[in-house]
């Protein structure tokens, strides 16, 4: 079968596109044929090192996939089908091979079925995005019905699904954009502030009980400023960044920074972020934005155009040689569009 | 009735000595003849305007109280009679008259009965610091038992309190301190580490799961650094510093900063501190240390030495003429010794 795989940790151009044995599936496992891989920010520091995790080299590099069940162990057998259609958000790390190649094995606690309706390009693209989106909103944020959150940077692919997902939870959302973002924000149900503002109370309509950055911004002595007594910070982006902040402005508030990694979540969150994703999907019509496909052969460029900024939007990869219907929406210039 | 009061914010000398009329207690309150009061650095804070907190001119000063009932409004009475020795850790703030004067009223949600066998000084000067550092280290750190704690300032009053009671939850106590403390804090059941010494996971014995500092040292980059995954930083001191860290160390680590002040704690969360420090009082021997007490007379000149850093310990105010059985710590230098 074929695979994106690196024998060692270096820049994009490591990524070599090689012919692998078909992996055996364990008894708690399933041997997915994959249609859709995707590329993440996250799979470029796996990918250099520059995140350490447990891996084996040859490395198929790679983290969500959706597909189809070939196969599976004795102890997933109950659960899972052939041809069932599934997905995952979390391989590639952590001992675990890989989503970019023909065929895969996940561990039956991290796959899940796909909701009806959308193509595997589409949930694919939303896979480590909405996931991300949940766990930082719910899991970390607490975020309830009624309460006040600002998501910067909600042009971003976790912010698009962010401000999705806490709209439909009743939450009165703002969120930081660019101009040509607005007017998509807006329409999503969330109030749109231009990313050049001031952040204040009055650009914001007051306080807000919970700041969600996406974007990496990291200006914690603002959201300390806007954030309502009691309120909470999530912080997932901007690895290299550093935040600084008054620290009387934090407890004199009660306030509370809290960070976290997807790749640190566990088996249960990300299932239960993933219940979540495709409830969104079905329920509240969530759909990646800005989407543009590549072939296995361009997965080392995508990387190198990620590393370089150029990419917005998702990049997705198809896989399987005769591949699902293809998104509706528009490619992003320099990416091979998906054929309509 | 004699009391400490301001007329407006200001310096120290703003304090002068005052008869007050004795106050009417509601049918929700009790009234409490004053034998010991404290004086804390919160308390100069409302003094001087720093904190703006809703009060009313003449304002008594003074948060902590240990004395006796005199008598009970109609839906206090079921709860407390005339001669019940009781402390209060929560007025002068939030439109409430201070404590430092020879009759207070005391919201019976605000008032909780004395442990057995500790002088009325003792008590009142571990009020607002023990009640302070079992918040931070139950209600912000959830702190358990055979979790690592590692208190920062453990010779200071809020941090003397915290070692005593993370080491009589279970917890494994690390904690920084200037040298003459090391010998108490390490029979206090703490691992004492010199606050000169650099902080990491070497030093420490290991990673910890909880940062508290008591100490407003807030050094975030040291503190992120030696905690383990998905470890928390309680910060509540050092109104005028700044922190500063590098952000991927948060997320990547799923941490947590959060602070708080006692003075946005609920009535419900400080009746449940006080009902912990008196079960440490009583069941594991806390006691404060480096004790002085000044009369009425010299709580302007508390406050003055307090703000030029020049108190070493607790400062507690004898309020009543004839107060209850003297401490038997020793007095700081410069003030006066309580007569043994």
């Amino acid at each position: 079968m074929r695979a994106a795989v690196i024998d060692r940790h270096g820049p994009p151009q490591c990524i070599t596109l090689r012919e692998l044995p078909v992996p055996t599936p364990g008894p708690d496992e399933v041997l997915v044929r994959v249609a859709f891989g995707s590329v993440n920010h996250v799979d470029t520091f796996v990918r250099s090192g520059a995140w350490r995790t447990p891996l084996a080299f040859p490395f198929v590099v790679g983290r969500d996939a959706v597909g189809t069940v070939v196969e599976a162990g004795d102890a997933a057998a109950a659960e899972f089908r052939a041809g069932d259609e599934v997905w995952t958000s979390s391989l590639g790390y952590d001992g675990r091979d890989g989503a970019l190649a023909e065929l895969v094995r996940v561990p039956r606690a991290r796959l899940y079925r796909c909701p009806a309706g959308l193509p595997a390009s589409e949930l694919v693209a939303l896979a480590h995005p909405a996931s991300t989106a949940w766990l930082a909103l719910f899991r970390h944020g607490h975020l309830r019905a009624g309460m006040r959150v600002l998501v910067v940077g909600g042009g971003g692919n976790v912010g698009w699904s962010a401000v999705h997902l806490a709209v439909a939870a009743g939450a009165v959302v703002v969120t930081t954009c660019g101009t040509d973002d607005a007017f998509d924000l807006d329409r999503a149900g969330a109030t749109p502030v231009d990313r050049a503002a001031r952040l204040d109370r009055s650009t914001l309509g007051g306080a807000v009980d919970l700041v969600v950055d996406t974007a990496g911004r990291n200006d914690l002595e603002a959201y300390l400023d806007v954030l309502a007594p009691g309120g909470r910070v999530v912080l997932l982006a901007g690895m290299a960044t550093r935040a600084s902040f008054p620290v009387g402005a934090l407890y004199l508030n009660a306030a509370t920074v809290t960070g976290f990694a997807i790749s640190q979540a566990s088996v249960e969150d990300l299932a239960l972020a993933a219940r979540h994703v495709v409830d969104a999907v079905e329920r509240t019509g969530l759909r990646p934005r800005r989407l543009s496909s590549v072939p296995l052969e361009l997965v080392a460029d995508a990387h190198a155009r990620l590393e370089r900024g150029e990419v917005r939007g998702k990049v997705v990869v198809a896989v399987a040689a005769h591949h699902p219907p293809a998104p509706r929406t528009t490619p992003t210039e320099g990416a091979r569009a998906v054929p309509t």
